[in-house]
């Protein structure tokens, strides 16, 4: 049994945003950041919660990111909005692109989010839930930093690009994907050679381009992509639509720029909005939302399906009164930086 | 060895718009049509070529479809354009539809195009790759007739459900990918249950839930979407985007409707365009070209991979001067029609 301490969601939120102002994070950084930390810990996706902030404090270290830098929104057309992070983390540079993306959604029908200069080290589900609990449908894409071979390739160019779609409902929190466009998240291997276990066939090859099930080969050699060809398109349309179309870096150059290895890639986000409101001849946002709860119901009806955000709406509807258990070792560990 | 007959592109053109126009299409429709149809052939996918013309007349047979319909196109906000195609086929709508879309998506940066009433049984590249051919970066989604399982169920739910994406390129083809949601397209199954072959493990389910390679039992159980639960989660997407979203049907009610077992579903498609010039600081296309052409060498550079279109494009090299070879039973049966 692991040692644990128990935490509200406050709590948690404080630990992490204290931990991050000490690491010379402003307010306005720190807070956004504790937010996705406090959100992935209440939807018990504890390898996006306070397991992170001990990853910014070592990103910090390398003296790459501006922890103190303020967005600066632009527009760049009447549906396209710009946020230049200015070398701060992602989450606040989303959080203030949020209302922007939302306005031009609403007004022109459809909109897009260019997120530039970040650091991306945090899911992308909260960008997208946040628009459709405003009653948007929403995309995020995002590069990492080059650890996924091409399809029929061996060497790493895709970072692990993932896609999140949000679409919103009437009577709860919104359908929710965030997805790599690898087989496994990076982390997923990581913890398999802490804990000497193999890979499952088809996660990854060696250096010489060879499948391998070994974890620490994996490590040296490239992630592949889900679903062969598919997956490895849809992690080059990722490449494209969150680099060379916003005028940010590739997961190769974020590689290239991440001299130190932390695995903290620099780079953009694009975000797509769209008002479910403006889309139809009838103009009205609840026949289509009403319509798509009858999709998720044939869903449901079948044994041993779920909709993907569900296990996460689950674990929330506990934490948020009785909070969560984190090990003691983080919470020491957290406590004790800066 | 097939008997076969040689067909310049502009022979294959006419052969199809004058049996469509037999079979009762107007003009407009039969030429749309036929353009597919044609480019189909020039970039050797024979699977969307002639080859579908008997499945047109099979489907225009039920009375359903207007093969004489014309698209109307109205604006449902500044950046959303609707054509509703009045119960015809989809080629002439996304014909029609392309102008509007382009020109919203130059002056407001980004916009969407959501076509309405159409039987849908052609390929998505057309229209993704037309947009794109004029330097827009471009996304298309529809539904089919439910076909597929949602991960962890057995049942037919979800359609192939496509999903296209085009990239611009200044010296040449634009880079398109467009790709089932499902590990195989339905016709793989199909051609494999007239040779007699077996399936891949992983394709498909009988009508009992349990896997199968048989192709007759597939067919009458429920194809697999591909990844797992990624592929399943984009096909939940896309049925949301071509379905609810534009006020349209979802796969499994183009199924009911789809009482004559044809397999041509009516329904809706969503398009999405981008302009590369309106999404950087910098404001010019011509950089953010030049930034993904580097992505394509380093993707080429791979031995053993190649660009998701590439294929076609070298087909399309050959066959403009040199023509096609088509089946003589197959333009025989196409002259016979109507």
């Amino acid at each position: 049994m692991t040692d644990t301490v128990h935490l509200s969601l406050e709590e948690v939120h404080a630990l992490a945003r204290d931990a991050l102002r000490r690491l010379g994070c402003s307010e306005p950084q720190a807070g956004a950041i504790a937010d996705t930390v406090t959100a992935a810990e209440r939807d018990e996706c504890q390898s996006h919660g306070l397991f992170r902030i001990p990853f910014y404090a070592r990103v910090i270290a390398t003296g790459r990111p501006d922890p103190r830098a303020e967005p600066e929104i632009s527009e760049l057309a009447p549906a396209v909005a710009r946020v230049d992070g200015r070398m701060g983390f992602a989450p606040l540079a989303l959080q203030r692109g949020a209302a922007p993306l939302a306005e031009r959604a609403r007004s022109q029908g459809i909109a897009a989010l260019s997120v530039n200069n970040v650091f991306h080290i945090a899911a992308l589900w909260p960008e997208v839930e946040r628009l459709a609990e405003q009653g948007l449908v929403a995309f995020a894409f995002t590069g990492a930093i080059n650890y996924v071979a091409p399809a029929g390739g061996t060497r790493p160019l895709f970072g692990t690009n993932p896609m999140a779609f949000a679409w919103p409902r009437e009577n709860g929190p919104p359908v929710v994907f965030d997805q790599a466009s690898s087989v496994s998240a990076r982390g997923e291997i990581q913890i398999r050679r802490r804990d000497g276990v193999s890979l499952p066939a088809g996660w990854a090859v060696g250096p010489d381009g060879a499948p391998t099930t070994d974890p620490d080969i994996a490590l040296k050699g490239a992630q592949l992509p889900f679903g062969g060809h598919k997956g490895s398109a849809i992690a080059m349309m990722v490449e494209l639509l969150a680099g060379a179309l916003i005028g940010d870096l590739f997961s190769y150059e974020a590689g290239e720029r991440d001299a130190d290895g932390t695995g903290a890639p620099q780079g953009g986000e694009l975000m797509i909005a769209i008002d479910p409101a403006r889309c139809t001849a009838g103009g009205e946002a609840t026949a289509s939302l009403g319509h798509a709860e009858q999709l998720f119901s044939r869903i449901l009806e079948q044994e041993g399906t779920r909709l993907p955000s569900q296990r996460r709406v689950d674990a929330r509807r506990r934490t948020l009164t009785a909070g969560v258990e984190v090990p003691r070792s983080l919470v020491e560990r957290i406590g004790a930086l800066g």
